[in-house]
């Protein structure tokens, strides 16, 4: 039997993994190793503090980290990108299932396996039917402040993990606010604990490697050891519980973490469960793809390989679709892993299932090893980790910018600390493309003149430049479309008002790249405004698209001037003699 | 006392009437009272029967046709405006309480005066922030898809009284089966009432003023009779009915409609009922100014009168106060029945006052006549009204025009009809702006070349021009914000990917009107990807406001070629004999 329709191009263009397996070698196999085995152990800690952000058990950070590496390799199209639990991801997930109030743990975490199951699905659908496109109307602005806000609001829900109390909450006062009502509950060891592996953390990440290189170790060896610091931290904070029997003295730990494979798990199908979390996945999917794609954009320009926007969202869909039936939690490309990944020298996706098979083992095998780890710990590497994505500096580059931009940048900071994920970058969405709106249905309208001694015409506030009292030419800045259609109506019958000799109204179009229905009615109104007052209308630089447009209208039948290829044409025919004896050279 | 502050200007800025007011003598007098007697006869049925439309008892479209249009008299800038009960925002009305599923008719009541009365807040708050522009975002062609979809549902809702049967629903389907499932339940005498008054107003609109004009009788006295004929066939159908005593034999009267005043009345402030209303008052109050405003501005176009958009709001919100506290509901300009006081000579917005007085001298004094009134024959009337709104041919128009402007007009007629006008005009609205921003992020980018013996440059693929191999000129028709950002690296990467010799890039930003921080990004990512290939990247014609905003940040300095005034600047220097021995003129 043969399926002839299904050509090798065709497979390898939606399944990229016969692209790159055709070139595999044992030099590309030995890369992809040594890259697995540094990535396995950054990750493993990280697995199972994200999960604890995430308010689920840290098994399935570790049950995140199998499956869904594995179907990237297969679907995705970055040969750095390292997909897992991520900490912003992790916090939406914690705020999307906060809202629902579930007080089992079970309905919990299979609230977030069905989580991870909807955003598979949005996921795959949107690369299917190629919407990759709709990422980019997140604006940079709006993800770095996201990003930012969303750092600050992490790391302060791990602090009470440092503090040894109990607090809750998904915004900057509710967990402030529970901090400090809880202050007198702290723990002083787990104080200790958990201030002393931050600063021991964020010293491994600034002071490890000078000193490791200054003691003449290699650069590689030196890196490697300097990643290895959050498993460090792991083993003797694990120990120090274990031997000095911290627990009973009020330490947190992580416990009972099951040993063996990720379990066979299936989301739930309740109509209400996918109503209440469907938006929630939209935004987690979103979020998600822009800042696995942008990773895998930057890893892949470095070695001009490229990435495939659309079918990256079939690899993240799969990933996703895998977490979820393996009792995972929604994942995505993190930033940090990846980078570590690359600079390990991955040449393949297959570097992921390598280590898949990494974490795999750890779950297999290391979990009874964990349960002294102390959750303070984990704390401490989720804070180290995201402070590096906290950069406040964007509010003051956008606002020396532009001010538009610092309004989306601001709400958007502002609204996801005081408000949450959720409402902080839905509210950054819609004010971007808002103030977008805003913005073109006000359009900047220029009077322009000819600059001396040449055919080039600029704007007579601007520039000096030679007009005539009978001839107004106004550039529109803007396309014309519904939202502005009557503002031009208003400036040009505001402008005509002014001046009395006025006998050709020049618009011109170099800046128009559309005029819809609405704003061919404006015209057509226009037009027939100018004509009562013997005024004609002209218009010129009318771009190709837009012209053909025009064509099919009735409008430049009526027009009662011309349409010149260019303004100098304009200038020259109604500036010229011929033009004082004849008003409507369009008649 | 004294209020220095307010000056005569401020307060005929903020209070129209006291512009007009003050050259208001005899005559004016005159024509006002004699439009007042002509839209007082058409609207005294017309308001029964929208009150009858929106599902509210007949007295209540007399109350909202009083204290209302003394409102807009005050408060309103167009001198020709007939503020009251109209079609569409009646099933509008009729759809947002249906939605409540009340079954008390007080109850009924009481949500549309709190619908006027939120609507009328609406309008206000948007008056007074110069929030008019909010309205341009719906097209013309979602406009007029929308009434026309509108008049279909509405013609369609009032077939129950003419057939004489019960029936509910919101869409046409649903409509349409109620009135097939009850079909055999038609009264015959209600239906013969029905069909002949149908005819008869068909009649009276097309046919009685030539028959009058005919007769030699003057045109202005045919019009004003061919205007009563709505009022002729309630008096000929109520006699019927009263005197073969109709009413016994199953015709649906209008009945008992209380006399006297319109009565004091408080909406509801119940948060409960303004979370359910809001929406729906909003659309209502947007789609009601926008009716409006075309209609006041296409009548003061005529007389070169002036319409102030923002104070239009002010008038419709007090409008509708007015309207809530005086026992109505929502109300807005009518386009008939405006024509037909514009036509009838009403000079100020006095003839409103007027035409007030008309109904409450209505309300005082006939309501006991209205008893045997036939609600076929108010059905009649709605259908024969908007019948003339209904126009299918924008989507033939729109077809031939443009396919995006087409798909939002099919989207808000297929879902008015099959959902309900909410869901058609939202429906509308979100699919223009989403069009509008899909086609801005896929912007059409041009290479260009200069015209021969010119200094004009067009798009190489529709005009013979000039090129160099070495010199690649993209002209981009399009603003340069994040959603196209993207866009556009990728297109500049892939143009330099196809010719070796390139050693110029010029981006022409003749129709670049902004480029926000997002782009910046972008370009600051084309400009660095170019240098390391050896290619200098320039720009020019780039437009004041937009050049004022790249010199706040570092692009400029970070530039690997020049910003040139003019493209032929550009195409001199670069092309020039000296451009052959240097790369980088911006070094």
């Amino acid at each position: 039997m043969t399926l002839p329709k299904i050509t090798r191009a065709t497979l390898e263009r939606n399944l990229p993994i016969f692209e790159w397996s055709r070139t595999y070698d044992r030099d590309t196999l030995t890369s992809d190793m040594v890259a697995a085995v540094i990535v396995t152990i950054m990750l493993i800690p990280q697995s199972l503090a994200y999960a604890l952000l995430a308010g689920l058990p840290p098994e399935m950070g570790l049950y995140a980290s199998i499956l869904p590496l594995v179907a990237y390799a297969i679907f995705g199209t970055s040969r750095a990108l390292a997909v897992g639990p991520v900490a912003v991801v992790s916090l939406m997930t914690a705020a999307a299932i906060g809202n629902l109030g579930l007080s089992d743990p079970a309905q919990y975490a299979l609230a977030a396996i069905t989580l991870a199951f909807i955003s598979g699905v949005i996921l795959m659908v949107m690369g299917i039917f190629r919407l990759g496109f709709l990422a980019n109307f997140l604006s940079h602005p709006v993800i770095a402040g996201f990003i930012t806000a969303s750092g600050v609001l992490i790391a302060s829900s791990q602090l009470k993990h440092i503090m040894g109390v109990e607090a809750h909450g998904h915004t900057l006062i509710t967990i402030w606010g529970d901090l400090f009502a809880h202050q007198h509950m702290v723990n002083p060891i787990t104080l200790a604990i958990g201030v002393t592996t931050t600063a021991f953390l964020f010293w491994v990440r600034k002071g490890l490697k000078p000193l490791l290189l200054a003691t003449g170790m290699k650069p590689r060896l030196a890196d490697i050891l300097a990643k290895a610091g959050p498993v460090g931290a792991v083993v003797v904070t694990t120990l120090a519980v274990w031997i000095f029997d911290l627990e009973n003295k009020g330490v947190a730990i992580v416990g009972d973490v099951p040993m063996g494979l990720p379990p066979l798990t299936a989301p739930s199908f309740s109509a209400d469960l996918w109503g209440q979390l469907f938006i929630s996945a939209l935004l987690i999917s979103i979020i998600g793809f822009v800042e696995s794609v942008s990773v895998a954009q930057t890893l892949a320009a470095k070695k001009r390989q490229r990435i495939v926007p659309d079918q990256e969202l079939v690899g993240l869909g799969a990933s996703n679709i895998a977490a979820a039936v393996t009792g995972g939690y929604p994942v995505t490309g993190g930033f940090a892993r990846s980078v570590v990944n690359f600079d390990a020298g991955a040449e393949t996706p297959a570097a992921g299932a390598f280590t898949a098979v990494g974490i795999l083992l750890a779950a297999l095998l290391l979990t009874p090893l964990l349960f002294f780890l102390p959750k303070a710990t984990l704390a401490a590497t989720i804070i180290v980790a995201v402070l590096s994505l906290v950069d406040f500096s964007i509010l003051t580059k956008a606002w020396g910018y532009s001010r538009v931009d610092f309004a989306a940048v601001a709400a958007t900071i502002f609204l996801t600390l005081g408000f949450g994920v959720e409402m902080g970058v839905s509210a950054g969405v819609i004010l971007s493309i808002g103030l977008f709106l805003y913005k073109t249905s006000r359009p900047h309208v220029a009077e322009v003149g000819l600059v001396p001694g040449t055919q080039h015409f600029r704007n007579i506030n601007r520039h000096k430049v030679e007009t005539r009292p009978e001839m107004v030419t106004l550039r529109i800045d803007e396309s014309l479309y519904f939202a502005n259609a009557r503002f031009l109506e208003d400036y040009v019958y505001n402008r005509i008002s002014c001046d009395e000799p006025i006998r050709h109204v020049v618009l011109m179009c170099s800046a128009v790249n559309e005029i819809d229905m609405s704003a061919l009615e404006s015209l057509e109104a226009i037009n027939q405004r100018l004509r009562d007052l013997g005024i004609s209308l002209h218009m010129s630089e009318v771009k190709g698209p837009v012209m053909d447009r025009l064509k099919r209208s009735h409008f430049l039948d009526e027009l009662t001037g011309q349409v010149y290829l260019s303004q100098y044409d304009a200038w020259r025919v109604l500036t010229g003699p011929q033009a004082l004896d004849s008003t409507e050279p369009g008649s």
